[in-house]
């Protein structure tokens, strides 16, 4: 074995301020699962000195964890009340290929602001898995009324074309595509990657410039294997995150 | 079904050059994908006029677009080459539970820079899923190298203290347990939610601050059900992405 270097983080060559940052990472990581996983039942943070004495850590540490929690909207400091959770975000089980509307709808209505819906030349990259044309849609989609995803997608051109007849405001896509070629889609592979929200997508998610986003890129077949749907979604990271129990 | 309501995706009230904004994301999101996913065997991307004809896109929001994806780190611009794919992300599928040497040993020698190691009182909300004390554990993870992530971990006391002797540089974690207790991982509640680094975290994974990062909260469990490991780690996402193949 070799012994840690350094046991204590603060390393040499780290600016002044490492060590208190560091532990304001460490209790800020703590809290945030603990509040988001409902583990305050009455929706209050602990005291700063209940948190100094819990974590071992300083004063000014706690209130750099807390602030970095009210910076990710998780938490505000209310004078006389103390931190109180206000953010919540909802889980997306990555088990299984779902709608948001299937998913999420049990937390509110889902709406779908179509931005493009039009049968397009396919770049050479989609032409190569969807063929030639396809169907372009655009959906900034909301949850209980505020902005979730800005979705954009790509859909074979004879499933597309029919789409553009049915309810794109109000119906995820997925189950539209399985009414209209009578058969159940088969699997889809996802990549995930984080992002952060440039100018112009911050502002159609209604979220501030470098948000952190999920960048998903989702590419769905039929059951039968025919390539239908290849989707790059946009979610806010403030409001979603993704869980799966996965086994050794 | 409600007709959309724009479909350039101009939008009443969006401010000048969101339209070019628009088309730029759109056109970075498929060469995105397509550069990642080894689509340009040469490793380089088609020139504008190229681009231009086959997105039908303006010759500024192409522009727009690979700067986008080089601020990303994902391509270089070249004089005289063009524009080059510099930028590789390793994909870590989210189907098993595996330690990150286990899934990326390939790509290169995992080493761990150990930066806490210790036995602490645990705080509360620790405590309560893995009892007190625990071993707080942080490292650094370097894949080839260069920083890929941040490891804060809490392990159960009396394994904890056995992987004080053990190889904590060189070893995944899982693979530790897995000799300590004599029984293999059961089952892992994972949550993923997507973050940017502040200025602190940034430095320790050189990345800007502000860059994306997967934050990632993992709960791990022995086979015979006993919580063994709450993880807390910050993977960043200019080196990864999480796969998965999602069955309908």
């Amino acid at each position: 074995m070799t012994p840690p270097a350094d046991r204590t983080g603060a390393g040499p060559g780290r600016p002044p301020g490492a060590r208190r940052a560091d532990q304001a990472r460490r209790v800020a990581d703590v809290l945030r699962q603990h509040a988001l996983s409902g583990g305050y039942r009455d929706g209050r943070l602990p005291d700063e000195a209940t948190l100094i004495r819990d974590f071992g850590a300083s004063r000014n540490a706690v209130r750099a964890a807390l602030a970095l929690l009210a910076a990710e909207g998780l938490v505000e400091r209310r004078r006389g009340v103390g931190t109180v959770v206000v953010g919540r975000r909802h889980s997306h089980p990555l088990d299984r290929l779902t709608g948001l509307a299937e998913t999420l709808g049990d937390a509110g209505e889902v709406r779908n602001e179509v931005r493009v819906a039009e049968v397009i030349a396919a770049p050479a990259a989609i032409a190569a898995r969807l063929g030639d044309p396809v169907l372009h849609l655009e959906r900034l989609r909301h949850l209980a009324g505020r902005p979730l995803s800005l979705d954009s997608s790509y859909l074979a051109a004879d499933v597309g074309r029919q789409l553009l007849a049915r309810d794109l405001a109000g119906r995820d896509v997925f189950g539209l595509i399985e009414e209209i070629t009578g058969q159940p889609l088969g699997a889809a592979e996802v990549t995930v990657a984080p992002a952060v929200a440039d100018a112009d997508t911050a502002a159609l998610l209604a979220v501030p410039a470098g948000a952190p986003l999920f960048a998903i890129e989702r590419f769905s077949r039929l059951a039968d294997g025919r390539p239908v749907d290849l989707e790059y979604l946009r979610v806010r990271g403030d409001r979603t995150t993704l869980s799966a129990t996965l086994h050794r």
